[in-house]
């Protein structure tokens, strides 16, 4: 598709981008490292601003493809948005494959696929993955364990949206208009492997930031956190060090007496801290969320943000006072991500947990997207490994279920992938910024 | 793949067709048309005469591979046959992906991979499909309801054989060997989905007589019947004139005082019959299986059979005493299907069923393999058409499950299955012997 390419360029720098982020809370969730705080995306979820105008339409769906036990026929409704503002019959179909989160969310925070849709006079569809916003399939009880959750997966994701897409086609008599999924991070993965097992369906692919290699032993376990911390270092060397140096003195003051108060103070925080832990989690959000929403313009993704938070982020640490101790540079670097619109006096570092984000992802986490991840010793984050068997221990003892750590790359490949894609795929973009930390996990386009 | 056409050239007369017959149950089990007796296959996969010596292992699989239930992380054993007396670590591994039925049948009766193998080094496996042969994942109680039937289906097959090589080729330090599958029939249609979906982990497929155009409306629904008569009809007019103008004679005779009496001396059939329909099924499996087997030697795939079956028949129709009536005719040539050998006395018309054999294919055909399937009036075959409100309200009555039509086309394509294969596909073989009735649903290399 290299005709293409010309005209993606400016996904590259602005969509694929903003979109880079979604899959946040992929590490920390399956890792159980201390970890962004992921709730803060499903906050954003709430409170969407559509671009364009979507029409919402509810699509009775099949809760089990792949069984045919009388239960597994059950419908649920699942959730899309559709704009056919543009669309000329036989024109074709823009698909955003949706990710761990309500669709608005990510029909708000895409521009390319609205952007382009004029001049192909395309159809826009956004399609809500399973158990996730509105598309619930046991309703409030979707969550409730491990025989409900057993249906959320990527493969009945796929499914879902072949069906969908397929009957949609069928009721517009369209079936000849030519498909083009898209998505960012999960959504990006979603994307690429629909291509990849249902070229049928789907004549392309536009992946951005997804790391579809993430997985296994396919790229280094260390590559992510590097990535986020590289950022840093090319910045500043001194930025690196501080935040490096910060977390040891973390460490020597939650060994103190009166810890808790002293940072509650320390960190501005609105009620008085439980744990210093999430002071460390508060800390590491700011710096790995601001490494992968690290626009060249001012943006409100996660957060509002200034254009190159992480230059802003170390000039901040470069230029405090000299006296100040490294924890206190990186609180105030922190403070950036928080507070850039200088709106709060306080600082919620204990945040509440948003029990569905939280659980969708977590769940998947512990099943399928094993995606193991350290930090070595050339990373900004305090070192630590992966520890498979505690790891699988923690998914037993919450949902009952252990994690199938080599499933996805045993459904989807990865390994070797130039060769698999070279030989048997096509018109799959996958598309990284280079400073995104996702990329590290990310492929080459075919 | 055009190199190795000229290799496979012997495949298309020889193992292509030896393995066409395997789908025979399709059409038949799933239209509750007057069908072939599905069980004179499975008689026959009781007893294997396998070519080469094959050690029997057992895998441990996953029960569901799409849900993550606490249930469904069940382990069943897979039954799979390996030979490696000709592999050298790094050569391929040639897979047969097994159909509807015990994998030694299917090893008994494949030439072309075992043929091929020294000149390729390569190692031999034949992988059982779930649900067949020993291969039962709930032991004698797995056909007890659609409970347990509901994991046997070609996705969960799939990925049984995904994960069973995968696993293999590590713990024989081979991940590095290329693997090619190979399959006929529903075995076929496998080996194609399997590169289709796969494709990191098979390089390539030999398709043989796969109809995976059968489905929806990709194909006219006439076309297996009316091939079945058009070999009658290239043989000889009249031949085929005699047998579609038999049934009429049957209906006759059905009509008449002490028909069954009048039948059961005409085919002398071993006990007295209890039903007209019986015969008009034996006479039918008689033709359909021949056509199926109209190999150019002397076989035993089915049944023992001389070359060119087709053409015997025929003979016996065309050179038949001037007086016959055309049911005599048509019993005349039916006989030497099923007593080429001359070792019968009489006729087991009335067949007693393999319980297991019918009952998995059977719940395939009810639940995704749907293969609409009609007789024109230009087939030797009283005309009838397919009436899918009845067969559906059959499968729910029977298994308490609905039949979802669209399903395979969804999943696997098949719709203008050159674009898409073209654009996206690679080395896949489809082999079709021009004579074999389901070479109308296949479709042609990529």
């Amino acid at each position: 598709m290299a005709p293409c390419l010309s005209i993606f360029f400016l996904f590259i720098v602005t969509f694929c981008v903003t979109l880079t982020a979604a899959a946040a809370g992929h590490c920390s969730l399956q890792t159980f490292f201390p970890r962004p705080a992921y709730q803060s995306l499903i906050k954003h979820a709430k409170t969407p601003k559509p671009k364009l105008p979507f029409k919402t339409r509810y699509f009775p769906q099949t809760l089990d493809h792949f069984s045919f036990h009388p239960k597994s026929s059950k419908i649920f409704y699942q959730k899309y948005l559709i704009n056919t503002q543009y669309w000329h019959k036989g024109a074709p179909i823009f698909v955003y494959t949706g990710n761990e989160g309500d669709i608005e969310w990510f029909a708000a925070n895409t521009g390319f696929m609205l952007d382009i849709a004029p001049k192909f006079r395309a159809l826009l569809l956004f399609i809500e993955h399973r158990f996730y916003g509105e598309s619930m399939p046991f309703g409030k009880d979707s969550y409730q364990s491990a025989k409900t959750m057993g249906y959320l997966n990527s493969q009945q994701a796929l499914a879902d949206f072949a069906v969908l897409i397929r009957s949609l086609k069928q009721n517009l008599s369209s079936e000849a208009s030519p498909v083009v999924v898209f998505g960012g991070s999960y959504g990006g993965m979603l994307a690429a492997w629909f291509r990849l097992k249902y070229p049928h369906i789907a004549i392309g692919a536009l992946a951005s930031s997804a790391p579809i290699l993430q997985f296994d032993k396919i790229i280094p376990w260390s590559s992510f956190y590097d990535a986020v911390s590289l950022d840093f270092k090319d910045v500043s060397q001194n930025c690196y060090e501080v935040i490096k140096g910060s977390w040891a003195e973390l460490v020597a003051i939650s060994n103190q007496k009166h810890a808790l108060a002293e940072l509650s103070k320390a960190f501005r925080t609105c009620k008085s801290l439980h744990s210093t832990a999430s002071v460390l989690e508060w800390l590491w959000t700011a710096f790995v969320y601001t490494a992968m929403v690290n626009y060249p313009t001012e943006a409100n993704f996660l957060k509002p943000l200034p254009a190159y938070p992480v230059q802003q982020m170390c000039k901040i640490i470069d230029k405090s006072p000299s006296g100040a101790t490294r924890l206190t540079r990186a609180f105030a670097a922190a403070s950036l991500y928080y507070n850039y619109s200088q709106t709060e006096n306080c600082f919620e570092v204990e945040h509440e947990v948003d029990p569905h984000g939280l659980h969708g992802w977590h769940w998947q986490t512990c099943t399928e997207m094993v995606m193991p991840m350290t930090c070595s010793n050339e990373s900004m984050f305090p070192p630590s490994g992966f520890d498979y068997k505690k790891f699988a221990e923690q998914c037993r003892m919450k949902y009952g279920v252990l994690p199938r750590p080599h499933w996805i790359t045993t459904e989807f490949g990865g390994e070797r992938i130039e060769k698999v894609l070279k030989r048997f795929g096509s018109n799959i973009i996958f598309s990284n910024g280079m400073q995104d930390p996702w990329s590290r996990g990310g492929s080459s386009p075919y």
